[in-house]
């Protein structure tokens, strides 16, 4: 099939009465078929179970710094379970501090935190006139999700190959005073799959921001998930602040849950000792500590990180065909028809498809009619309000995978109808 | 020996001075003894080891309401867990929420939730003048520590054997529109193990707050925490706000920190459908979910209510012997000498003495020097500060039972010296 561009108006119709058929008999099929969120599937989440029993009854459940991991105590975490995080994030143990079982949950502490007590010296946040983050995008609606909830007005900021459009960063930084934060996903974005170039990262602990207490929230979800051979290379920010001497502006955060087990995995963050300070003022009253009976059963079965990247080798085995296949349709059915771009990343989560302007929330309402959950349109941006209404976030790790098929069969329809309505729009 | 007011001026010096060469000799054994929290011993934790290694890597991690528990999702908790904690909190399933490790936590984020986002259609509370909680004391120090967190001001209000002195919590309440809760830890509370009267919470169902965002922070934490064959018996809350109609007015918590793991168990909340709907509003960007692998763990451990109930006779059989120890020790050592009195509770975490007034800080301060930690004088007051300087909270349950009974004997012994300098200043 040519270029959709180069086709007449009867030959278009033509091509919508033959998809609109494929689509009729999918339809028909009444399936329920799922690419919306980032869940690792049945097959990844297999491969943790020997983590579940990893503690026996009779075990010794002391350790360094903490004389019973059975019982209250150690806010920040225990010592090894530390060293592994600091190890992964390529920080020193000091800087590190163990959450719960969710890296989200950490990330909205952090910004209730800042509401409520500021860092810097500044006032509280929510002691300030309005204040704004940047928000990359297309980015991950649970991080908009947060700064909506708190009030915080956000400012979309293109994403490039390099990661956010640092021109436009440095400028909005450094000239507005009410621009507290940014949000990165800095290794294989969600949606887009893009790693922050070295030259990305440097001008981001360059930064000179307006404002003293702004923070940049390096949600490092990815940080160890390739999913092929050529795997993509991030600079460690925290090295590079340390030469700028910003240590205070980073955050950075990243969990077991696409490790081990979503929702019963192990987050942290990677502070300056300042920050640190500032978010223990507020956890000391939230909680007595997190769960360190789940610690130690993390670094019991991993050991160590070299522990935790030969068991990511594991999750890639499985996630690299299912990607494979992804890309492989999206070339056989879209490629060049002129009604979409997408990416092909090499680790994260996601598969990020342009369709034709105006066309994204059409293709999503389409698959849903014929049984195909994706992303709201919208979702990766601000606000859910993606300007072009062209960017969609597929997921093809949770379902198995001849819906995975299916479904990407569907989506594929979807694309190009929706493309030819468009196109033949009066 | 008689009340110290009976003796002579040379008897409490000769008395002071047997006491003080008791006091050296234990100084110089260079004791390290701690009484100081609420945390189960080693003795207890042991009771539920084989919960560690009961999910198996082949079990099946599908329940009623979650294909997979291992995954993403269930933001309120899986059903079969909010089905146990209704059972123990005699509530609907439908009105529990489940959480993460920490009961605290969970009122931590409630008050949060009720400070950014209000209830009952008032404004949030931050955005609100001035408001206030009540807190009735001796109380639990981690509540006041919330409520200081977020500059509400604290009113304290008597206990009374029935609980808090209800006539000053009806009169507060019903005229004050800037009060907006009240802390309560309504069976064996933190401290004194006072468990409230049926008339109590009867009264509490029939509070006309003069604010309609007025919340009953109902922190049962030792619910089914009985040490002795003499249990106390607390009216369900929620079955009396059922007939006044101010299911709104009450949020209950409680979690098996103590039930199976400090740190590693299950919290939950009991609310009705409006308040729930509120917490969720906020939960929901907070987090996708909490850790469902550890609900389900408890849930297949316990199998019901009738499993823990029989769980908490194990610890019944550690803590019985241990109370009856202190209790004995304080019959023994302080009985008839006019220098303290204390409560003999039949749950719960604690033994709270009153001392001598204006002497509890002594106290405290003469312990330490003799290795022996207590809590500090005045925690259990809001602010820290205890009008009487009288109050002290005993935890029996962490040390050793040889090292509770050297602690025990030097807390006797200091009691008797503070209020032996008390009785001779000049």
């Amino acid at each position: 099939m040519s270029n959709y561009s180069s086709l007449e108006r009867y030959e278009l119709k033509e091509e919508y009465e033959k998809l609109s058929a494929a689509y009729e008999a999918y339809k028909a099929q009444g399936l329920s078929l799922n690419m919306a969120r980032g869940k690792p599937g049945a097959e990844q989440l297999n491969i943790s179970n020997d983590m579940l029993s990893i503690l026996k009854p009779d075990d010794v459940f002391s350790v360094s710094d903490c004389p019973d991991c059975r019982n209250y105590g150690n806010l920040d975490g225990i010592d090894c379970c530390k060293q592994l995080f600091a190890d992964i994030m390529g920080v020193d143990k000091k800087n590190v501090f163990i959450g719960g079982n969710s890296s989200l949950n950490m990330m909205f502490d952090t910004i209730a935190c800042l509401m409520e007590l500021g860092c810097s010296g500044e006032k509280p946040w929510n002691k300030q006139e309005k204040i704004k983050f940047l928000c990359p995008a297309p980015g991950y609606d649970r991080h908009f999700g947060v700064t909506q909830y708190f009030g915080i007005e956000m400012i979309t900021v293109p994403m490039t190959k390099d990661g956010p459009d640092m021109d436009v960063v440095e400028k909005l930084v450094s000239s507005d005073p009410a621009i507290k934060g940014i949000w990165i996903v800095p290794k294989y974005s969600n949606p887009q799959g893009v790693t922050c170039s070295d030259e990305t990262v440097r001008r981001f602990a360059s930064l000179e921001p307006a404002a003293k207490d702004f923070r940049i929230m390096w949600d490092n979800a990815y940080i160890i998930h390739d999913i092929n051979g050529t795997p993509d290379t991030l600079l460690n920010i925290f090295d590079e602040v340390k030469k700028t001497g910003k240590e205070d502006m980073v955050l950075e955060f990243c969990s077991t849950s696409k490790v081990t087990f979503p929702g019963a995995g192990v987050a942290a963050m990677a502070a300056s000792e300042n920050n640190l300070a500032v978010f223990k003022k507020r956890y000391n009253f939230q909680t007595i500590g997190y769960d360190k009976l789940n610690m130690l059963r993390h670094v019991k079965y991993f050991g160590n990180k070299d522990g935790v990247l030969a068991h990511m080798q594991k999750h890639r085995a499985v996630l690299e065909p299912r990607f494979g296949m992804v890309l492989d349709t999206l070339d056989k059915e879209l490629a060049g028809l002129g009604v979409a771009e997408w990416t092909k990343p090499n680790g994260g989560y996601f598969v990020s498809v342009d369709v034709m302007k105006g066309c994204a929330k059409r293709v999503v309402s389409l698959c849903k009619e014929a049984g195909v959950v994706l992303t709201g349109a919208g979702a990766t941006y601000p606000y859910g309000k993606d300007p072009d209404d062209s960017n969609i976030r597929l997921a093809p790790t949770y379902p198995p995978i001849e819906e995975l098929e299916k479904a990407m069969d569907i989506f594929c329809i979807c694309v190009k109808m929706a493309a030819l309505e468009k196109l033949t729009e009066d």
